[in-house]
């Protein structure tokens, strides 16, 4: 494994386990603080639907998740890590409620790293939110 | 890079060539021949919504796919290709007539090797089939 692939994994790994901590509590903080100030993400549908751009436009992003998911969305599965030097893509499944209805899906994010950050990333959608 | 992960990675681009080249034609030969007996796969939702098993749903879907995207779905760009020694994951935009309407997405596949096969794979969408 060369040493980009080696950091990006890393990388890539460290921005999941914090994203995954804001699933949970709603605490973004350390998810938050690993995004570069030009970070962009892509998101399959409602408000945030499409390209948005900016960190700030990331904040508000999270807050929505956490008001939408409360009381936090779990991880039930990662199923698959892949890497190459540059991108990792996590596949995972995760199970709450939304806005007080139970929610369940099959997810893949993709993260693409530059350095120690996270520049951009773009989310996926494996099932209809009732089953995964 | 290893040479299992190079294997990988040639497989994965072959199938997803076949892949492309049933989308756009209707003709499925090619990319089927490349699915192992006991090949399953993931699809988000409709009637083939989680997950399917062997190769002869998987003929049934494809035959689906042409029908519902008649005259065929067409790859506007591929824009990730991540690898491990098992995965590959194509992240990439299509457009095209969804019965008779007009249809894009975001995209994303992942292909499962197994030798000179593809063994499995989990489809995501990251749009709304509305604008990718």
């Amino acid at each position: 494994m060369s040493q980009e692939l080696e950091n990006t994994l890393k990388v890539g790994r460290q921005a999941f386990a914090f994203f995954q901590h804001g699933l949970e509590t709603g605490d973004w903080k350390q998810f938050l603080d690993m995004l570069t100030e030009d970070f962009t993400f892509w998101f399959p549908m409602g408000k945030f639907h499409g390209l948005n751009v900016g960190k700030q436009r990331a904040q508000e992003f999270f807050q929505y998740v956490t008001q939408a998911f409360s009381p936090g969305l779990k991880i039930t599965s990662l199923d698959r890590v892949t890497t190459n030097e540059t991108t990792v893509v996590f596949e995972f499944r995760d199970e709450g409620m939304l806005f007080g209805e139970p929610y369940k899906n099959r997810v893949a994010v993709s993260f693409d790293v530059r350095g120690n950050k996270i520049c951009s990333y773009r989310e996926y959608f494996g099932s209809d939110g009732k089953s995964n």
